[in-house]
């Protein structure tokens, strides 16, 4: 009788097809088959010189796809990669078909009928994790490459991918670990109450192995926003020109924006790239102002503001200085936006009105002289921005950490290393402090994998897209 | 020295490269390369085991992509395949990368850094054109199936690009091939006054070519709906329930429908799948009534709506039955589809009001009674589209000419081959018959592609998307 682990065990190692590349239309869409049944179940609608299941690994064959009634889909070519050399580690066809909606899905349809299973989303690269093709971050980090919209984002991932991170936590895994085996060593020869490990030497490494974690900790405050961009509102009175402001900004980077989908203007959101870092930035003008006008701005819509963003540009009118200074709209704001942690820049407009310059050296990064109608001093802003999001800076070739899930494990290793420490420093037995240590050692597991739950592995996958 | 057409002709044997697959976010894209550089610059952006120019055809090799500095682009897959057995019949390169926006631009780039052109829309198919990979009806047909979004369009133009057009018009040409090589040896015996061609026999095998002629120019009526689908107007007064008939139509399908972007409600324009055929539904209201109230529709508009669908369903008001009929609404309606050719139907709407049932075979196809309310008799208006539309059906496996250009073409055919009958019953010498044949096969000759000029291909290939 099949148990219930039994049937789960059986469903991850069932033959598995999805779409793989982008829907839409265009020359070429592959439908990527993976499993023990790849080859026989590409056969049953491949029709070419021989048999799929006869194939060597890594060729490509040209031939006629069929649905179950024999009829004609579409000329495909058939890629096979047998196990182990393959993406997911398993036997995998892929059939390359034309790209159209209709022709694709009916190639996919095809398969399925075939015997394959619809993939789950990320089902492929769970698999390749699994089998032991990748590790999890860089699973992980086929996803974020997918995704990524920035060059920022971009070159993290590519890194991520390279296994750059992996190969950063396996130095400080691999020190922890040989510092908790020499104090379980100890706990064997307890009755002799020998040291193998000295406890200076010990609390060096140890204090070593922490600034390590540290210096990855802090990394990810710049990690994400490479990987995430950085969210600005831009708020003000009407009229003051937040509209204004947001196309200025916009005004080079449109042409590169718009090819992406998703940013168009009815969001009110829009993105640029700043030193690689994309900022998505969302006007207040338009939607919400109709309904809620700024003039009844209170308490709770400044929270909400900055709950929403990472900075908030408040656009004021130049020729109104003096009073706007001290009104509430700022106070509220200002206030809002400490508790939450936001950054607030005040921006100056219609400097060409009054016959201002904007100042070359503003005294503050968080304040800014312009004029969003000549575009003067709108680069000015967007140094700030950067400056703002990226002053952290880190070294070229540095390991930086861009998952919220990593940075969360990060700080609970962090955390047991310096119960580690401080259990030391007590004098207590060496096997509490390797309890510590195990249980950091677990914490940095979970980043790679070597550590592992479903939920894990599902919260994962499932953000995924299907095909990948 | 080198002149123009040696520029152009150079110019079409550079190697080119280009996205292959859809835009977007997938698991996979694919970057194409194909020309006799493929290979080296293949090799100068992939880092494998091996050389891309050692490798064998139709292998697949695992391994890095790098840009000119040496950056890491992605991890990716190179498929090569040696000219002349490639799509193109070129040597030709494709690297699978990571399916996002960013990584496969970055793709793309170092491909195209490396020395590639980026291809123009459907250069890969036009070469493969050029290079006999495929003939021009089969080319068309690869534009066709990508775009194609109804079971019947995607269903012929997988006919088409299997060549089955190509091979029933070359049955045709080869008969008046053989007639016209007859009838110009005549001439060269001329002399000596002998008929090779017996002039009734002669007069009995053209005839039973213009008979295969007007077969394909018949079903070219039903293969422009296969294609193309059929637009449908429904027009209407105010209030006659124009966008709940749509809404009606629409229930079932909408969420095939939505599947495909570009046919929001933003619109006004749904589409419906009635027997395999997609029927693009226009309702009048909205954009248009607002500005235009159609209380006050006018011969202009009347022609105006008739001129850009294939049936209009003119929607009126059952309890306002017996004036409507006479009402200038529907005759000037009348009048302008009767011009143009359009079909007209009338649709008595809210019979719910008036507890009438509709008929179950109502006298005319094109007069139905439905409630939009109950959705009583909607389904029989769907059965009267198909009706219309697809009345004049074909058999199956019977070939179809879907494509304006083809029809064209045949026509000039079937002109050219009732010349030649005329002359033949003149009595005219055999030399005047062959030139009204041959100019028949050029004109033949234009769909498959044996007679071309560059005005016909670039007009062809420049609607494919880019990377096909």
């Amino acid at each position: 009788m099949l148990n219930f682990s039994v049937l789960l065990k059986l469903r991850d190692s069932d033959t598995i097809a999805a779409i793989a590349t982008p829907l839409g239309e265009g020359g070429i869409s592959v439908i990527r088959i993976s499993g023990s049944e790849a080859f026989s179940i590409g056969d049953k609608v491949f029709m070419g010189k021989g048999w799929l299941q006869d194939g060597i690994s890594h060729t490509a064959h040209f031939g006629k796809m069929v649905d179950r009634e024999g009829k004609y889909v579409d000329e495909v070519v058939a890629t096979i990669y047998r196990a182990p050399n393959s993406y997911t580690g398993e036997d995998v066809v892929e059939f390359g078909c034309h790209g159209g909606y209709l022709v694709t899905q009916k190639a996919l349809t095809a398969v399925i009928t075939a015997g394959a299973r619809n993939a789950e989303p990320g089902e492929f690269t769970k698999r390749a994790f699994l089998n032991g093709k990748m590790d999890l971050s860089q699973a992980e980090a086929v996803g974020d490459l997918i995704h990524s919209r920035s060059e920022a984002a971009y070159r993290s991932s590519v890194r991520q991918l390279s296994g750059e991170l992996s190969r950063e936590l396996k130095g400080i895994r691999d020190e922890l670990l040989n510092l908790a085996s020499l104090l379980e060593l100890e706990l064997d020869f307890s009755e002799e109450d020998v040291e193998f490990a000295n406890r200076q030497l010990l609390r060096d490494r140890l204090e070593k192995a922490g600034e390590s974690l540290d210096r990855l900790l802090k990394s990810y405050s710049v990690g994400k926003v490479y990987r995430e961009g950085v969210f600005v509102t831009i708020t003000g009175k009407p009229n003051v020109g937040k509209s204004s402001l947001l196309n200025a900004l916009l005004q080079e980077d449109r042409a590169i924006v718009s090819a992406i989908p998703g940013t168009t203007r009815d969001t009110i959101t829009e993105s640029i790239s700043i030193d690689g870092v994309l900022f998505r930035l969302t006007d207040t003008a338009g939607l919400r102002e109709t309904t809620d006008s700024i003039e009844r701005l209170g308490v709770e819509r400044a929270e909400k503001e900055a709950s929403e963003a990472d900075v908030i540009l408040l656009v004021m009118d130049y020729g109104e200085r003096d009073h706007n200074d001290t009104e509430p709209i700022y106070d509220q704001l200002k206030f809002a936006c400490k508790a939450k942690g936001v950054k607030l820049a005040k921006v100056w407009n219609k400097i060409d009105l009054y016959k201002t310059q904007s100042p070359r050296s503003p005294n503050r990064a968080t304040e800014f002289y312009i004029s969003a109608l000549t575009g003067e001093g709108v680069e000015s802003i967007k140094h700030g921005l950067s400056r703002m999001m990226l002053s952290e800076g880190i070294n070229e070739g540095s390991v930086v950490v861009t998952n919220a899930r990593h940075e969360g494990a990060l700080r609970r290793a962090r955390e047991s290393l310096g119960l580690a420490l401080r259990t030391l420093g007590e004098g207590k037995s060496g096997e509490f402090v390797a309890l510590d240590l195990r249980s950091g050692l677990n914490a940095m597991g979970e980043i790679t994998g070597e550590v592992t739950t479903d939920d894990i592995l599902n919260n994962i996958f499932s953000k995924f897209c299907i095909g990948k």
